[in-house]
C-alpha cells in the first residue's frame, strides 16, 4: 500500500518531467542535435527539469530499496513526496514552460490522494520519532559490504572524530597517521582493478561500490580529516586506468592503492573553473620534456600530494579549444603545511600557497603557479598517442569524483543527522525534550528520507558506473546530494539553537563543509545545465 | 497593470492565511483562549502558517512601495510572485489542513494568471539585468532620512569595510576608534527619546526609523564589527524607557545614548534559551544588596559592556515561572578580548569567556558565572515596584531588538546582492559575463525582490512600533528577513563559485554571518511557534 502511493507519485513525476524534456528537447535542437545555446535561451527551466530529474531518478531507486520493510516503505513515500513537492514548487505558475496542461498523471485524483498521504505530517513526525530512536537506517548493504562499512565506521568514529575539531579549528595538517592507517585498511585502492593492485574486479557493478561505502563512513567522521582523502586518487587512477599506457600503470597504480603515493588534481585556474575546455596553463614540448607556464589553482591537497595531474594545454593554438589539452602527472616530494616550493630536477619550479577556507579543512588547497617548470615527456597520461585528448580522459575520470563526491555528502547528512536527533532528544524546551514536537520530527523525518534516498541513489549510481555507464547518473546523485546536504546541515544546526553556531559543536563544522560540496566537483549549475540536461536532452531526441 | 496583478495575488494570499488561521483558530482554542498545547498538536501547519503570514505581510507593504515607479513595480510584483510559490510549496498536498478547498480566490483563473505573470521568468530576467547595473534599488526615504543614509553608508564604505575581514578573521576585538566615532555620529541614541538625551521624538512613527536605516547601512559593513553595535543599547533603553525609575533613565539613558556606556544583554542561560520564562539563575535579596548566583551565556559584548541587562529570578518559587522574573542592570569596567573576570566592589565576582563561533565576530558572545556577586537594590529596573515584572519588560523590548535584526538581515542582504551582482558582471564562464546567464540574472532578480520586501516591511514595522503597536510584525519581519538573508548569502556565493568559499572574499563572511540570524534575537521556530501564530489565531478569535 505504501509503496504502491509512492509508485504513483513517481510514476506521475515521471510523466512530468518526461514531458518537459520532450517539450524543451523540440526547441533546443538544430539538425537533430541538442544545441546548448537554445538551451540556455530557457536557463531556469532547464535548471529546474535536471534538478527534478536528479530527484525523481533518487526516488526511482528508492521504489527498490522500498520493498525490503515497512520503514524502508515509509521513507520511500516520505521521500516521493518530497521530490514531488519540490517538483510543484518549480512548476507552480511556470506549467506553459513545462507542458504540463495535458498531464493526466499529474493532473489526476490518483496523483492527489497519493500525494496527501505522501505529505501528510502525521507520517512525518511518526517516522522522525522512529527514526531518532536508532539514527541508523535500514542498510541495503549484503554482508560483504556490511563488514566494509563497519570497519570503517570504528575507523571514523575513534580515529578521525577525535582530531576532526583540532584540524578544523586550527586549519592544521591532517595527522600523518591517520593517513597512514588508512593506507594499510585499502583505502586509496578501492576501485583500482585487482590487476593493478586495487581491490576491484575490473568492468564489474561491484567497482565502486566499496569506495562509496568507506566515503561515506569516513565523511562522517569528518569531510576534510578524511571523507575526501579519497576523491583524487579516484580521480586520477581512473585517468590511468582508463588512458595511461601499460608502463604508466605499472609504475603508479599500484603505488596509488597502497597509498604510497598521495594524489592531487590541478584543472581549475584562475580563469576557468567550470569551463574546463578554456584553461591557459601551457606545457610546450622542448626536447624530451614539456615547459609547463601558468597558474592553478583551487588544488586540493597539493602539498601533500606525490603525483599531481595536471591539465595543460600542449596545443598552443587557443582555437582547439579543448582538443588541445593533455593530462600530465607530476611528480614532486610532499610537503606538510600551508605553502610551498619546488624545483624540477629537470629545470624550472612551482610555488604554492593554500587559500583559506572556510571549511573543507585539512588537506589545504592551494594555488599554484609554474614557472618553466619541466616534466619528462614519459609523464603524458597515454603518452604521445593521447595528446590532445587530455579532456576527454579528465571528464571520464570526473565521473567518479562526483559519485565520490555524493558518497561524501550523504556521510555528512549522516552526521549531521545523528547530531540533530541526539541533541533533541537531550535538549528541554519549555519543559520537554525537543524531540517531542511535531515541527522536530517532521524535521528529523524528512532528514531521514533524504539521506535514504541519496545512499540508495550513490549505490545505484556505483553499480551503473560500474558496468561502465552512469555518467549522467554520477552528475544527478552528486548535484542532488549535495544541495541536500546544506538543507540537512543546515537544518541540524537550528535545532541545535544556539548551540550549533559554535565552533565547539561539531554540526557548525558539518555545515560549512556542506557548503562546499555544490560549489567543486563541478558546480551545481553547471551539472545540470552542461551534463545533466544535454543528456537527458539529447536521449530524448535520439529517442525520436 | 503590473501592480494590479501583483495585488491580485497578494489579496488570493491573505484569503488563504485568513482562512487557515481561522481554521486552527477554532481547533486550537479552549473557552475562547488560544491554547498553545493544541497549537503544538499542529505545529507543522503553525509554522507554515506563521511563515506564510510573515510573507504575505511583507507583500501587503510591497504595494504600497511598488505605486512609487515601474522598477518598484515589477518588484512588487516578482516578490508577490516568491511569496505565493512560497505559500504554494507549503499549501502543496496539505490543503485540508488550511481548509483550502473552498477558497475561491486562490483557485480560480484570476489568481492563476496573475501567478504566471510574477514567475515568469522573462520578468526576472529583466528584473535581474536591471537592478544589476545599479544594485542600488529605489528608496522610499524622505530627504532627511536619505542624509542620515548617506552618512552611515559613506562610515561603513570607509572605515567598516577596512576592518571587517580583519576583525572576522581573527576573532579580533572591533577598533576602540570605531564604536567612538559611531558614538559622536549619535548612532547609540537613535530611538531613545530626545529627553532623554536621544534623537527620537517619542511615541512617533519616526521612533525608530533612524535606528532601522542606520543599522541597515552599517549591517552592509558588517553584521560584527558595525551594524549590531545598535542592538543592545536599543533592547535596554526600551526596558528603560519603558519601566525605569525616572533616576535610572537619568542615570543610565543619556549616557548610553551618547555612546558612553556600552550595553550587553544577560538573558540566555545554558539550559534556556527561547524559554525564557525558566531560567535559573537567581538574585536574592540580601540587606541592600541582591546576590546573583549562576551562569548565563551568548552575552554579545559582555566584556566591553559598561552595563549588563540581567534578567534573573528574584523569587525562588520557581512555579511562579515567569512571574518570578526581574530586571537589572549590572555596572561593570570594559575588558577587552576574549575573557575577564571581575570582582563586585559590594562583593562576589563575574568570570567570563567568549565561545567561539562561525562567524558574527567582533564583539565577542560569552559564557558568564555569577558567583555571589552583589547588585546594589537600586539597580533594579523600575525599582521594588517592578519586581517580578522582569519578563514583561524583557519582552517589551525584544520587539526593538528583533525589528532591529530585521534591518541587520536587510543590510546583510545588500552586501551580498552587491558583491554577487558586481562579480556576475565581472567573470566571464564559457566565454561570456556570467551575468548575461539568464539563471544568473533570475537570481539576481529575485534577490533584488526579496530585498526590497524586507526593507518595506522593516520600515513599516518601524512606524508601527513606534506608534506603539507592531509587536508582532516586528517577529513577523525579523523572522522573515532572517530566513531571507541565509538564501540570499547562500546564492551570491554560489554566484562567485570556489572564490565564494575563500574567506579572502566578503561573501564568504556574509554567509556565515547571516547564518546566526534566524537563531538569536527570538530563533525562526520560536517567533513563528510563540509569537506570531499566536497573535494572529488570538486575533482571529476576538475577531469572532
Ligand atoms: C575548497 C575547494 C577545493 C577545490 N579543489 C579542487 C581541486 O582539487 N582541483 C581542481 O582542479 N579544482 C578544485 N576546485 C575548483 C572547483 O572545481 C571550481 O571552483 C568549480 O569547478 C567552479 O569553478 P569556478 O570556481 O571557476 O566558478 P565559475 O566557473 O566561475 O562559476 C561561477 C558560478 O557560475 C555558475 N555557472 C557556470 N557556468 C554557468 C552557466 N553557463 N550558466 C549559469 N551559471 C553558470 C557556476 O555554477 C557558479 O555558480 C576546488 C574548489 C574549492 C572551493
Ligand atoms: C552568536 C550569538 C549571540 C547571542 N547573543 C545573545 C545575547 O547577547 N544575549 C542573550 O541573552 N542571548 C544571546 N544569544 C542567545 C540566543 O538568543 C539563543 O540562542 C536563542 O534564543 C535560542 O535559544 P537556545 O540556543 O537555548 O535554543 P533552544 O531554545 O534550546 O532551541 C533549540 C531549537 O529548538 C527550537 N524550538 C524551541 N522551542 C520550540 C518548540 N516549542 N517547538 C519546536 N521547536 C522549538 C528553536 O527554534 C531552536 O531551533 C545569542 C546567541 C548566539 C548564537
Ligand atoms: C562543462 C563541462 C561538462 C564541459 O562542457 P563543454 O566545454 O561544453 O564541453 P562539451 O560537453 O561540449 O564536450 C566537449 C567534448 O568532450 C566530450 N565529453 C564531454 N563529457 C565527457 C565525458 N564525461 N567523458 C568523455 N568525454 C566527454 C564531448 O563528447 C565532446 O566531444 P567532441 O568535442 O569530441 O564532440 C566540463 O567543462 C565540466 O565538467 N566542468 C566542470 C569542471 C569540474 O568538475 N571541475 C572539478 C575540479 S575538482
Ligand atoms: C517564547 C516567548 C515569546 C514567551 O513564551 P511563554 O513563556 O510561552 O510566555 P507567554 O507568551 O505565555 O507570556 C507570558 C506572559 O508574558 C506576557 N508577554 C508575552 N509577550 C509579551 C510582550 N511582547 N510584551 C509584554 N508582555 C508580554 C504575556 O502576556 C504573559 O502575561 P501573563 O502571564 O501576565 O498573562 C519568550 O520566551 C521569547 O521571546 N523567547 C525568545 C527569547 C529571545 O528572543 N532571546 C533573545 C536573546 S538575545
Amino acid at each position: 500500500m505504501t509503496l504502491d502511493t509512492a509508485r504513483t507519485i513517481v510514476s506521475a513525476a515521471r510523466e512530468v518531467v518526461d514531458g518537459a524534456v520532450a517539450r524543451l528537447a523540440a526547441s533546443a535542437s538544430k539538425d537533430g542535435r541538442i544545441s546548448i545555446e537554445l538551451v540556455d535561451r530557457e536557463q531556469q527551466l532547464a535548471y529546474d527539469l535536471a534538478s527534478a530529474a536528479s530527484r525523481v531518478a533518487a526516488a526511482e531507486q528508492m521504489l527498490d530499496y522500498g520493498e525490503k520493510g515497512g520503514l524502508q516503505a515509509r521513507l520511500t513515500l516520505a521521500f516521493a513526496g518530497e521530490m514531488a513537492a519540490d517538483l510543484a514548487a518549480r512548476l507552480a505558475g511556470r506549467e506553459d514552460d513545462w507542458d504540463l496542461s495535458a498531464d493526466a498523471a499529474w493532473n489526476g485524483e490518483g496523483f492527489a490522494t497519493a500525494f496527501r498521504a505522501a505529505r501528510d505530517t502525521a507520517l512525518l513526525e511518526e517516522l522522525g520519532e522512529e527514526v531518532s530512536r536508532t539514527t541508523e537506517l535500514p542498510s541495503a548493504l549484503n554482508e560483504e559490504m556490511s563488514m566494509v562499512r563497519g570497519t570503517f565506521r570504528d575507523f571514523a568514529e575513534t580515529r578521525v572524530k577525535a582530531v576532526a575539531e583540532h584540524v578544523h579549528r586550527n586549519d592544521a595538517d591532517i595527522p600523518d597517521d591517520i593517513i597512514t592507517e588508512l593506507a594499510e585498511m585499502g583505502c586509496f585502492g578501492l576501485s583500482i582493478p585487482e590487476e593493478h593492485g586495487g581491490f576491484a574486479e575490473g568492468h564489474s557493478e561491484n567497482d565502486f561500490m566499496s569506495m562509496v561505502v568507506v566515503t561515506e563512513e569516513l565523511s562522517r567522521g569528518s569531510l576534510g580529516v578524511a571523507g575526501s582523502l579519497i576523491t583524487r586518487p579516484e580521480i586520477l587512477s581512473k585517468a590511468l586506468v582508463g588512458g595511461g599506457t601499460e608502463e604508466q600503470k605499472e609504475r603508479w597504480l599500484p603505488a596509488i592503492a597502497a597509498g604510497e603515493l598521495m594524489c592531487g588534481v590541478a584543472v581549475t585556474e584562475p580563469d576557468y573553473g567550470s569551463d574546463v575546455a578554456g584553461i591557459k596553463v601551457q606545457a610546450i614540448k622542448d626536447g624530451d620534456d614539456y615547459v609547463v607556464n601558468g597558474v592553478k589553482t583551487w588544488c586540493t591537497f597539493g602539498g601533500k600530494a606525490n603525483l599531481l595531474m595536471l591539465l595543460a594545454r600542449t596545443d598552443p593554438d587557443r582555437s582547439k579549444a579543448h582538443k588541445g589539452l593533455s593530462l600530465f602527472v607530476v611528480e614532486k616530494p610532499s610537503f606538510p603545511g600551508h605553502s610551498w616550493e619546488y624545483e624540477s630536477p629537470l629545470g624550472g619550479r612551482m610555488e604554492a600557497k593554500a587559500i583559506p577556507t572556510l571549511g573543507y579543512r585539512g588537506m589545504h588547497s592551494f594555488e599554484i603557479s609554474f614557472e618553466d617548470y619541466r616534466i619528462p615527456a614519459a609523464n603524458v597520461v597515454g603518452g604521445e598517442e593521447k595528446l590532445g585528448k587530455g579532456f576527454y580522459l579528465q571528464m571520464d575520470a570526473f565521473a567518479n569524483g562526483r559519485l565520490q563526491t555524493a558518497a561524501r555528502a550523504t556521510g555528512v547528512m549522516q552526521a549531521a543527522f545523528e547530531a540533530a536527533a541526539t541533541y533533541a532528544g537531550e535538549r528541554h524546551v519549555f519543559g520537554v525534550p525537543l524531540a517531542s514536537y511535531g515541527l522536530t520530527r517532521t524535521k528529523l523525518g524528512r532528514m531521514a528520507a533524504i539521506i535514504a534516498a541519496s545512499r540508495t541513489f550513490s549505490y545505484r549510481s556505483a553499480q551503473l558506473l560500474g558496468a561502465g555507464s552512469g555518467q549522467m547518473e554520477a552528475s544527478m546523485v552528486k548535484a542532488f546530494s549535495c544541495l541536500a546536504a546544506e538543507w540537512v546541515t543546515r537544518e541540524a544546526m537550528q535545532i541545535h539553537g544556539g548551540f550549533g553556531y559554535a565552533e565547539e559543536y561539531a554540526v557548525s563544522r558539518y555545515f560549512v563543509d556542506a557548503r562546499v560540496l555544490s560549489i567543486f566537483e563541478g558546480a551545481d549549475e553547471v551539472l545540470a545545465l552542461r551534463v545533466i540536461i544535454r543528456k537527458l536532452l539529447q536521449d530524448a531526441l535520439d529517442a525520436g
